[in-house]
C-alpha cells in the first residue's frame, strides 16, 4: 500500500484505487476547504448541487476506468466552465458560457472534477497576481508577497493543496512565474498543444493554456489527456511524430544546456536568488548535464518587442467592442496597457514582425546547439505593496526571462529550485524548441528528484517518479518471488 | 551530337560542351539581340565592357566545371545586380547596389551571365505588366495583349528566347501569371527556398524569388543552385529532409489532384480558356492522375484578404520613407494601392491574421487529401487597352487563382496548357503544401511532355526530359555495345 498523498494526481488516483477515499466525501471536503481558502484564489466555486452532478457521473466508474477519476482541479477564470461565469478578471466583462472550453471538457471526460474558477490578473495581462478587482492573490508562503500572475489563483490553489492540478494560460510568462513563486511545476507546452477554444484571448497568436501541478509525472499524465487535438482552434497543432518522449530517469544525463552569461543575468538586487540560480546550475551539472555559456542578448531583444511592440494590439483586438464601449471598466493599469494599442498601425505591426523574425533566426541558431537553455524563471520577487507602488516597472522586471518565449515559439517548463533567505521559493525554467515538451519535462523531473523539496507550500514529501517506483516494485517482486 | 537548342539552359550547356558555341561570341550576340528587343522587356542592359568581365571570368572554365557555364539570364529589376541600378520600376526610387542579391550571386558563381534588368509592374504591385513608367511589356504572342506581371520583362525575355531563364518575384501571382500568358514554366517554390536578400520587398513575409524557364529540367537545375540557404534572409528556410524529389517520368501516374468545382471556376467570359482548362484535366487524367472535385471557397476567401486586408501595409512598410517623402513619385495606381495602408491599424492586422489562420486550417485539410490541386493560372487575358481602362478590377480578375498561394504558404508551378482561339497561350497551375516543389515540378514536367508545345514564343521544339534522353542513350549504348 502506498503512502497517502492527496496533493498529487497520482496520489489521489492511488487512494481511490486502494479504497482509502471516495469521490462524494473527498470532493465535498475539497470544495469545503476551497471555500475556506485564505489566499484569495477563487472567483467562484461550484455549489454543492453542482458538485453532486460530477460525483453522480463518477458513480458507476472507477480509477481503473478513468485516468483522472475524481481528481479535483482549478480553472483560471479566462477559461470557460459551463457551470460558472467567465469573468477574465473583470466583473463587467463577465459572461455565462454555454459549454466548457475544449481542454476542460477533455479533463472532465477523463474523470477530473473542477471545483471552481480562479483569480487572475485582469484579462491575463500581468505577471504579478495583484491586478484583480477582487484583490491580489497572496503568495502561498508569505501573504505579504505577490503570488505571480497572471495565473495567480490557479498556481496558489495547487501550491496550498486545495486541488491536485490547475489550468492557467501563458502569453508572456503567466504559466511559469506563479509556479516559481509558489514552489510548483508550471508547463507551457508548445503553442497549439493545448487547445485555446473557449479561452478569452490575450494575444491569440501567442496564447497557450498551461498546467500547474506538483510533479512532472502528473504533468505528463495531464498533457496526454488535455493535449487532444482540436480542429476548431485554428492555432492548434497536432503533436508531430518527432516529438520527444517523457523519460525523466534519463532527463539530464548527457544533455548540454545553454546558460546566459553572467553579465546578462538580472536579479534586480536579489542576491539570494542569484546564489540559488548558481546552485541550480551545480545541481544540473551533478545530474550529468554539461553547461555552456551563451549570448542571451537576442532573446532579450525579442522579449522587448512584446510590450514595446504591436502585440498589445492583440490584447485590444481580444476585447475590442468591450473596451471601445467604456474602457474605464478595466482596472486603470490594464486600461493604460491595452489602450496603448490605439496608436499602433498595421505598418508598425509588420515592421515588428520582421524584427521578431530576424531575432528568431538568431535565437534558433543558438538553441540548435543545445538540448535546452536554462534561466531563472524570474530574477526576483516583490511584496504586494511594492508592486502596487510601481506596477509597470516591477511587472516588467519579473518578465525578464519569460517574455520572449511565446513570441519565439518555444516550449518551457518552470521547476522549483530552492528557497530564498526570505523563505520564498525560487525557480528555474528550462526551454527548448517547440515539441520538445517531453524532453523538457524529463529534465525538470530529474532535477526535482535531485532537490527533493516538499510539495508546494504543503508539508507533503515529493513522491518518487513512477518509473522509479515501478523499478522498485519489480525488484521487490523479484526478491519475493525469485 | 544533340540538336542545337539555344533557348534552354540544357541546350546551351550541350552546345558549349560540344564546342558549337563559345561564351564571347554567343553572349555578345545575345546581348545585341536583347538591345534589339521589341517587347519593352529591359530597363537596363550590360555594356559590352561589363559583359567582357563575365566572359573573362569563364575563360579558364568549361561546361564541365560550372553547372550554368555561360548561360544568359535576365533579372527582374527589383532584384540587385551589382553592375546596374535597381529601380523597382520607379526612376525616383532607383539606387545603385554595391553587391548582387544572394540568389544572383549563386547563379553567377555557377557560371550564369546576367544580360540586364527587366521591366516590371512598379514595386512588383500588379499582375498585368502595364504598370511601368517605361511603358507596358507586350505579350510575346500578340503585342496588343498584356504580358502579365509583375515579372513581365523577365517572362517575356525567356518566352522570346532572349535568355534561357530569368528571375522574377511572386507575392500574389507575379511569378505565375506572366508564365501562363507567354507559354513558359514559372516556379514559385516554397517561401524561403530562394533567398530574398537583395530584393526590394513587396510583402516581406510573403515574397518569393521565382524562376522562369522553358522546361522543368531547367527549373530543377536552377533550383538546386539558386536555392542555397541564406542565413541572412530571416525568412529563408533550409530544405527539409522530407522534401520531394524531381522525378518527372513518374510525375502524374497514381497522383490524386483536387479541382475546384465548376461553379467556383471563373473565366470572366473567356470560353476558350474554359475549354482549355477542361482539356488540361483530360490530359492530366490520361497521364494517370485521378481528379476529384473540391470546395475551393476557403482558398478564394483567403485570397480576398491579400488586397482587402492589412497586407498592403507590408508594401507600405517596404518603401515607407520614399512614399512619405512624396508619394506622387509613384504611378497613380500604385500610389492608390499602397496609400490604402494608411488607414489600417495593428488591430486590423492581427484580426486579419486570425482570419487567415482559420482559412489556412480549412485549406490545409482539403489539400491534405491530394497530391496537388490544379487550377487555371489565370481565367482570362486582356489587351493593354482594356487594362488601362480598368486597371484595378481586371488586375483583380487575373489574380483569382493566385492571390491565396503565398498567404497560405503553398508552393506552385505554372505550366503551359494550350492556346486560346485568339492564339494567346493558356496555362494551368499545380499547387501543394510547402516543400512539395519537386513533386509539383515532376507533375508539370510530365504534363509538358504530353502536350509537347514549342518553347515560349519561339519555333523551337520541346526537348525530351533528361531522364528520357538518358534512358534512350543507355538503350543505344546497349544496342551498340551489347
Amino acid at each position: 500500500m502506498s503512502e497517502l498523498n492527496l496533493a498529487t494526481v497520482s496520489g489521489v488516483l492511488a487512494a481511490y484505487a486502494e479504497g482509502k477515499i471516495k469521490p462524494a466525501t473527498f470532493l465535498q471536503q475539497k470544495l469545503d476547504d476551497a471555500r475556506a481558502d485564505n489566499n484569495n484564489c477563487w472567483l467562484s466555486l461550484l455549489s454543492d448541487e453542482q458538485l453532486s452532478a460530477y460525483v453522480a457521473a463518477l458513480e458507476d466508474k472507477s480509477a481503473a476506468d478513468l485516468p483522472l477519476y475524481g481528481v479535483p482541479f482549478a480553472i483560471k477564470d479566462n477559461i470557460d466552465l459551463a457551470d460558472l461565469p467567465t469573468t477574465a478578471g473583470c466583473k463587467e466583462y463577465s459572461y455565462q458560457p454555454t459549454e466548457s472550453a475544449f481542454v476542460v471538457a477533455q479533463l472532465i471526460a477523463a474523470g477530473a472534477v473542477p471545483l471552481g474558477k480562479t483569480n487572475l490578473d485582469q484579462f491575463a495581462t500581468g505577471l504579478v497576481g495583484t491586478r484583480s478587482p477582487w484583490g491580489a492573490v497572496s503568495n502561498s508562503f508569505d501573504a505579504s508577497y505577490i503570488s505571480g500572475g497572471s495565473s495567480s489563483g490557479s498556481a496558489v490553489s495547487v501550491a496550498t493543496g486545495q486541488v491536485c492540478f490547475s489550468l492557467g494560460t501563458d502569453t508572456a510568462g503567466s504559466g511559469r512565474v506563479p509556479a516559481a513563486f509558489n514552489n510548483i511545476v508550471g508547463m507551457k507546452a508548445s503553442k497549439g498543444r493545448l487547445s485555446c477554444s473557449g479561452v478569452v484571448p490575450a494575444c491569440k497568436s501567442l496564447d497557450c493554456v498551461t498546467l500547474f501541478a506538483h510533479t512532472t509525472d502528473d504533468i505528463e499524465r495531464l498533457l496526454a489527456i488535455a493535449g487532444a487535438y482540436d480542429g476548431n482552434d485554428c492555432y492548434a497543432r497536432p503533436l508531430p511524430s518527432t516529438s520527444e518522449s517523457y523519460l525523466p530517469q534519463q532527463g539530464l544525463a548527457g544533455k548540454t544546456l545553454g546558460v546566459p552569461k553572467a553579465s546578462q543575468l538580472a536579479f534586480f538586487g536579489n542576491e539570494s536568488a542569484s546564489e540559488l540560480f548558481a546552485e541550480s546550475l551545480q545541481q544540473l551539472s551533478q545530474q550529468g548535464a554539461t553547461l555552456v555559456e551563451i549570448d542571451f542578448e537576442p532573446f532579450l531583444q525579442a522579449a522587448k518587442l512584446l510590450y514595446e511592440g504591436p502585440w498589445v494590439a492583440e490584447r485590444y483586438a481580444a476585447i475590442q467592442s468591450f473596451f471601445e464601449a467604456d474602457s474605464s471598466r478595466c482596472l486603470p493599469v490594464i486600461e493604460t496597457i491595452i489602450g496603448g494599442a490605439q496608436g499602433k498601425t498595421a505598418v508598425d505591426a509588420f515592421n515588428a514582425m520582421y524584427k521578431l523574425q530576424a531575432y528568431k533566426v538568431q535565437c534558433d541558431a543558438i538553441l540548435a546547439k543545445f538540448d535546452a537553455i536554462v534561466t531563472p524563471t524570474a530574477g526576483t520577487i516583490y511584496t504586494i505593496d511594492e508592486v502596487n507602488a510601481d506596477p509597470i516597472t516591477l511587472n516588467s522586471n519579473i518578465g525578464y526571462y519569460t517574455n520572449f518565449m511565446n513570441l519565439l515559439d518555444y516550449a518551457a517548463v518552470a521547476v522549483p529550485a530552492g528557497f530564498q533567505t526570505t523563505g520564498l521559493p525560487f525557480g528555474i525554467t528550462l526551454f527548448a524548441d517547440a515539441w520538445q515538451d517531453g524532453a523538457l519535462l524529463s529534465m525538470a523531473g530529474q532535477l526535482q528528484q535531485a532537490y527533493g523539496f516538499n510539495l508546494g507550500a504543503t508539508e507533503m514529501a515529493l513522491p518518487p517518479l513512477a518509473e522509479q517506483a515501478e523499478a522498485t516494485a519489480e525488484m521487490v517482486e523479484l526478491v519475493v518471488c525469485g
